[in-house]
């Protein structure tokens, strides 16, 4: 035997290979895979379980009991990491620190995601953008539209890498010098379609192309709904800009409002199939949008203080839009507040540099913005 | 003096004339006009009040008592009746049998109405179609075939005989052989735009081309959004199409919510100015409309049973889409009805003619579309 590697990375990797051969087992989902958690604690320990106790956890039926038991084979694992190292893919476990805070709230979070590039923490403000594969060419346009304005507001920009709409969004993030996320249905190397290789080599280096199926995996139909809950599940909220009422975005659109985040979707002619999807959401309560301002002006207060791109920590989402005034009269109330949880306004106007008339006009600005709001005795607080 | 026409021909036309006497008076709107005839009760007691009395009346100022007093010439009233019989307009005064009964309700009817063709009871289930006069090929084609798809339903089809939108709305209804109403700004022998003068023509004689204004006034642009209140008043539930934010058409939904009617709007590219109008609307909550049949399931129970065009009479407008089957049953529940508010089920099917599970499942249909209820004890009645 060679020396053994630090007992750590070790005991990581040994949870990593237990990780990937659950994942690969058939018939686990992402519910029957929480189910196993739950009863057994980690991955290692549901494929040392005997088939006795599997059989126990409710959903796990007796077919899913055999190829637990049956994928007791270290090998494959060992191969998708080797893999892994090999090509430059990361592994990111859910539960870890760079798991997606967002996704990790859902119901069925993944359990491991492939990725080529990184997440960084700003991407937690993220957007999803969603729609045909067979969208017009006004649907492409305002997709690539939308996700420039999104971009260029601070957002990364999420979305399926699929013809159309997809592709359009992904490029109106970079283009706007933006992040973006391709979610795949099949692996991080095994890009689909084909002619998307270069886009998602691009959005690599300017985002992340991320998986929950191992990098080799061909496309396969049941991937693609797991697949939508990845999108919407990494964002604050989905638009669809274009399909028809039959279209997987509107799997991602629902999915969207399930997971509790907002759905927003852009109308179109009526004469066209390709708008009722979005006729139908709106319909059903989605939020109209008409521009990027309809979008952002509809987030609440983020779950936790998020960096930004240029490393500033925000608490609301409309903080990105703000100005240098109101950043400078903002950044004033933040220093105030260190010392408790409201700020004198005066020490805020002496703070801030600023003339008195300004600030409290400023301070209005921002209480409309719903990102302070007034406390008695002359103070301001965070919303 | 020659021999006097009978007492009530008489009296008829002594009131016709102050209408028309009070209705010109400078200053003298819907509102003033209704307080005045609150006040006095009738016309001709405005007109030969005192200037003391009328200065009380709320919502009357001294300029226009002064032109209410000024006012006292019968001879322009006259000239108006003269040219009315002369030309075949016809007058329909507030409180009488032939005004439409949807108009008396809004807050400020018009006092008189001046018709060239005639209002059927059948108008009673009208819907409104408007929009911008700077409508697309795109916004002119919907709007002409929803038209054409309510007049084929039974409806008639509301609108303002402007360029754009409304044209299309009036051509959509001719042209389905359907009946259509164009109210005017103008007077009904003033017709504008000039090109339309063979429109209006067309839609007199399949409906009325109607104004609250004398017969030859010119179009003036307060006369717009006066008349829009018609518009929107003689109707179930008003259309926008297309329309920029500031539009008129925009007024004409705002009056139809404020009058306690249904406000639909279509939806459209959201790179087209024209659709901005109606995306607001759908925003502060109007109906989205991609089909006639959105329109009409929007619709509730009449205020007063209603003759259709074919003579029969309904109280639902759902029951202008029956087919033949679910008329039958509807009509067989109806024949039951006669001898209380509920109908035993066995006897429809008895008199129905029909067999018993096509009645049953018939009569679910009717309940879905909330037109009948079950009652306890085998029995159905009107919702």
């Amino acid at each position: 035997m060679s020396a053994a590697p630090p007992l750590s990375a070790a005991h990581d990797d040994d949870c990593l290979r237990a990780d990937i051969r659950l994942a690969s087992v058939p018939g686990v989902g992402p519910r029957s895979r929480r189910a196993l958690l739950a009863r057994f604690g980690s991955a290692e320990a549901v494929l040392a379980a005997r088939p006795a106790d599997l059989a126990q956890v409710p959903g796990v039926s007796r077919k899913v009991v055999e190829a637990i038991v049956a994928g007791g084979d270290d090998r494959y694992a060992d191969g998708v990491l080797g893999l892994c190292r090999e090509r430059g893919v990361g592994i990111v476990r859910h539960g870890s620190s760079d798991y997606p805070g967002l996704l990790a709230r859902i119901d069925d979070p993944p359990g491991l995601l492939f990725t080529r590039g990184e997440f960084l923490p700003c991407d937690a403000l993220a957007v999803a953008i969603v729609g045909s594969r067979h969208a017009t060419a006004y649907g492409r346009k305002i997709a690539w539209q939308l996700a420039g304005g999104l971009a260029r507001a601070g957002y990364t920009v999420v979305s399926g890498l699929a013809r159309g709409i997809d592709a359009a969004a992904h490029r109106g993030a970079l283009d706007a010098g933006g992040r973006t996320i391709a979610v795949l249905g099949s692996g991080v190397l095994a890009v689909y379609p084909p002619e998307h290789h270069d886009l998602a080599a691009e959005i690599a280096g300017r985002g992340a192309v991320v998986s929950e199926v191992p990098p080799l995996a061909e496309p396969s139909r049941g991937a693609f709904p797991q697949r939508n809950r990845i999108v919407s599940g990494l964002s604050l909220g989905t638009i669809m800009v274009q399909g028809a009422e039959t279209s997987g975005a509107m799997i991602t659109a629902r999915l969207a409002g399930e997971q509790g985040r907002e759905v927003f979707a852009v109308p179109g002619p009526i004469d066209c199939r390709m708008s009722r999807g979005c006729h139908r959401l709106i319909h059903d309560g989605a939020r109209l949008v008409e521009s990027v301002d309809d979008v952002l002006e509809e987030f609440g207060p983020l779950c936790e203080a998020t960096p930004t791109a240029e490393g500033r920590e925000i608490r609301v989402p409309a903080e990105l839009q703000l100005g240098d005034v109101e950043r400078r009269v903002l950044d004033a109330v933040d220093d105030q507040l260190a010392d408790g949880v409201s700020a004198d306004i005066d020490e805020v106007v002496a703070a801030s540099g600023l003339a008195t008339s300004q600030v409290i006009s400023t301070l209005g600005v921002l209480e409309m913005r719903r990102i302070l709001r007034r406390v008695p005795g002359n103070r301001v607080a965070r919303a």
